[in-house]
C-alpha cells in the first residue's frame, strides 16, 4: 500500500466506533417496504456531512411503470425516496455507483430472536439487528469508504455516485428508478451480504404456479375421480427432471462448488378442500433459478414447453395440462466477463486490504446487479460485509471488522477505478 | 303376493301423490345440521296422522358426550330434536327400527343447480332437491309403509319404531342418543340411497392428518433445506402402499365389483408459505376406508406402525417422524352374517314387489347403520330408494316409483319380520 492507501485505511480504523454507531442508527428504523423515509433521513443527514451532492426524489411516474423490468407490489413510492449523492471528480475518469438498499425484510417471528431486531446490540465484535447484513452494514461501509475518501483529500477523476435505494427485496423498482433518473455510470458494486466474496456473477430467479387439475369424487370411491395431488407428484417429478436439465448445462467453474447451480425450488402447496373428497385441484407455487447467461423469456419458455410434454407421459395432461403461471416478483441474473477490469480493480483492492486472494463465486441469489446490467447497460459486481447465512433470518448479525475491512476494500478500489481514464478499456 | 300384501301395495300406488306431497314439504326444510327443527315438525304432523306413539327429544348429556362412539362439532343439541314414533305390535314378535336422518348437507355451489335446492319440483317423474336421495325420500318410504300397515289394518305382533334422527352426516350423534334413551329393537333398517339394492355391509371411515416435517432454507440454496413437500410425496406413495396391503386382504364377494373397497382418500394438502422457501411442514388431510368386519382402532394401529416404517426407507423419517392424527368425523363399519334372517326376509320381499332377484353389494361408504350395530347390538341392513350418485351432489333427485316401491318393500318386510316370532332363531 502507498502513503494515500495507508492513510485511508488508518482513518477507517480510527474511526470504526463512527462506523457502529451509524450502522445503529439505520437499524434502528424498521425500514420495511414502504417505512424506508426515517433510515433515508440517517443516510440524507451522513451524505450531507461528507459534502456529498444530494438529489433525494420518491420513485414512480409512467416510464417506471412501463418499463419492462419493472415490478413492485405497490401501486406508488409515496414517502419513500430514493437516493443519490455524488462524490465529484475532477474529470475525465471512469464514474462508479456504490449501489445499497435502504429497504430491509420483516423481522418474522419474533420468539426466534435472541435479541429485539431493531435495538442493535454491539456484542464480541458484531451489530446484531435486521438488516445488518442485508444491507445497512454495506452501506455503511461504502459511505465510511466516501468520507474516508473525502476527508484524507485524495483526489479522483471519476465520480462516484453512492445510492440509496427502496424496494430492492421486492423487485428493484428502486435501483430501476434510479437508472431512469439518469444516474448511470461506468461500473457499479452492491455491498450485498458476500461474506466478503467476490461474485462477478449472480443467479436471477422468477416465482411461478403451476395450477393442477384433477376429477373430484367421494373419497370411498376414490377411483371414480382422478386424485391432483397425484398428478402434482407427477409434475413436480418432472420439474425435478427439467432441473437437472438445466444445470446438467451449467459448466461456469464459479459454480464448482455449488451443489445446484440454478434450483427450481417448491415452496408451496395447496390443494383440495375435504378429507372425504378426491381433491381436483393442486396449486404449486415456486421459485425458477436463472443463470447469469440466461434471458429470463427464454427459462420461461423452456419450462412452458417442458410441462407441455407431460402430455405424453399420461393422456391425463393432454386433456387437462398444468397450467404454468410467472407471477409475483423476479430478479434479473447477472454476469461480467472473466476479464473485465472491474473484476482486476476489486481483487488488487482486497488483496492490499487483506494481503489473501479473494474466493470468487457465483451468488445463488439475485441483486440490483441484474436490473443495473439489464435496464442500464452497466457492468455490475457484488461485494459485501455481510453474513449471507443471517440475511432474512432470526438474529442476523455483521462482524464490524467487516465492515471496515470492506470499506478499505471499496476506498481502494474506487481510488484504482475513478483514476482510470474515461476511455481506458475494460 | 297375498291379499293383504297386495292391498298394501294397492294402497301405497293409490297414495303416491301424498308420499310426492310429503317429500316436497320435508325438502321444503333446509334441515342442515343445527336446522333440523322445521322438518322434525313435518315428521311429527306425519306421525301423528299415522296413529303412532310418539318420542321427541333433544339429545344431550353426559352419558351422550361420553360415550365411545360419539363424536359431533357441536357442543349441544338445542332445537335439534330426534324423533321416535312406534307402531305397536300384539306382542311376542320381534321388533323393528326403520331408521332414517332428517339432516341433509349444505347444498354447496348454487352455480352448478338447475334448480333451487330447497323448492322441490315433480319433472319427469323425479323429486329434485336437496336431500331427496339423501335422504328424505328414504324416509317418506318408511312412513307411507307405516301408513300402509296402519291404514289396512294389518297386524303385526312386533312393534316397529320409526327414528328420524340427526347428526347422520356429522358422525352420528342422533342415532347414538336413541340408543342411550333406550330405544332398541332386534332388527333395523336404514333406507339411505343405495339405488334400490341391499348392502349387508358398509365401509367405515375415519379422518385423518398427518404431518411431514421438512427443513427450511432459502430457495436459491434449496439443497441446504429438506423439503417437506418431497418427503410428504414418500408419505403419498407409502400410503398408497398401504391401501394396497389393507386391500389385498378383502376377498368378500361383495366386493367383488369394486376397484379397491376400502380406499384411502388424500383429499387435501397445504404446505409452506413462500415461493422462494423450503417448505418445513407439510399438512395431508384425508379419509381412511374401514372394512365391515374391522375395528376402528386396529386400523389407526395399523396405519400408526405403517408410517413408522418410512424411518426403514429414509433415515429423515427417524429424526422427523411423520405425525399421524385421528380427528373430525368418523362413521363406523357394519356388516350382516350372510345367512341372516333379516337378509332372507328383505330379499324374499324384494322379489315379490319386484319380482327380481336384488343387487347385493357392500357399500362403500358408512351410514349409521354401523352406529346402531357398535353401540346397540342390533342387527342392521341399507335398502333404499335413493339413488347414489346424486347424494351429496348439485341436482340431486329422487325418481317417485322408487320412493313407492321402496315402500313396498319396506312394508312387506316388516310384516315378515314383525310376525316372526321373538324367540326364532336368526
Amino acid at each position: 500500500m502507498d502513503q494515500e492507501q495507508l492513510a485511508i485505511c488508518q482513518w477507517l480504523d480510527n474511526n470504526q466506533h463512527r462506523a457502529v454507531k451509524l450502522l445503529q442508527k439505520l437499524v434502528e428504523q424498521p425500514s420495511t417496504q414502504g417505512n424506508e423515509a426515517s433510515a433515508q433521513a440517517i443516510v440524507l443527514e451522513k451524505c450531507r456531512q461528507i459534502g456529498l451532492e444530494i438529489d433525494i426524489w420518491e420513485p414512480g411516474g409512467k416510464k417506471l411503470k412501463s418499463h419492462r423490468h419493472f415490478y413492485s407490489t405497490r401501486s406508488n413510492f409515496k414517502e419513500s425516496p430514493n437516493i443519490a449523492a455524488v462524490l465529484k471528480g475532477s474529470g475525465g475518469g471512469k464514474s462508479l455507483i456504490f449501489n445499497g438498499h435502504i429497504d430491509v425484510v420483516p423481522e418474522g417471528d419474533l420468539e426466534q430472536w435472541d435479541r429485539e431486531p431493531f435495538f442493535p446490540k454491539l456484542e464480541n465484535g458484531n451489530v446484531y439487528g435486521r438488516g445488518t447484513s442485508d444491507m445497512k452494514g454495506g452501506n455503511v461501509s461504502m459511505l465510511m469508504a466516501l468520507e474516508a475518501i473525502s476527508r484524507c483529500q485524495t483526489s479522483i477523476k471519476g465520480d462516484i455516485i453512492f445510492q440509496s435505494v427502496i424496494e430492492e427485496e421486492s423487485g428493484g423498482a428502486g435501483t430501476l428508478d434510479a437508472i431512469l433518473r439518469g444516474w448511470e455510470a461506468d461500473a457499479a458494486i452492491i455491498p450485498e451480504p458476500t461474506n466478503m466474496k467476490i461474485f462477478p456473477k449472480q443467479q436471477g430467479s422468477m416465482w411461478f404456479k403451476v395450477i393442477v387439475h384433477g376429477k373430484s369424487a367421494h373419497g370411498g370411491t376414490r377411483y371414480e375421480g382422478v386424485s391432483a395431488i397425484e398428478k402434482a407428484m407427477m409434475v413436480m417429478n418432472h420439474i425435478r427432471e427439467l432441473e437437472k436439465v438445466r444445470n446438467d448445462r451449467i459448466t461456469d467453474p464459479l459454480y464448482a462448488s455449488t451443489p445446484i447451480p440454478i434450483p427450481i425450488n417448491i415452496g408451496k402447496i395447496t390443494g383440495g378442500n375435504w378429507p372425504s373428497s378426491v381433491p381436483d385441484r393442486v396449486i404449486l407455487e415456486g421459485r425458477c433459478g436463472v443463470a447469469p447467461n440466461e434471458q429470463m423469456e427464454e427459462v420461461q419458455q423452456e419450462m412452458q414447453e417442458y410441462l407441455e410434454r407431460l402430455a405424453g407421459f399420461d393422456p391425463w395432461f393432454a386433456d387437462h395440462p398444468a397450467e404454468l403461471q410467472w407471477y409475483g416478483a423476479r430478479w434479473l441474473p447477472n454476469e461480467l466477463e472473466p476479464d473485465h477490469l472491474l473484476i482486476d480493480c476489486l481483487v488488487q483492492s482486497f488483496k492490499e486490504v487483506t494481503g489473501e486472494q479473494p474466493v470468487m463465486e457465483a451468488s445463488p441469489w439475485g441483486t440490483d446487479a441484474g436490473m443495473i446490467s439489464a435496464a442500464g447497460s452497466i457492468p455490475s459486481i457484488v461485494f459485501g460485509p455481510g453474513i449471507t447465512e443471517t440475511a432474512h433470518h432470526p438474529n442476523e448479525y455483521i462482524p464490524v471488522k467487516n465492515v471496515i475491512q470492506a470499506a478499505k476494500v471499496m476506498a481502494l478500489f474506487a481510488l484504482k477505478w475513478c483514476r482510470t481514464s474515461k476511455g481506458e478499456s475494460n
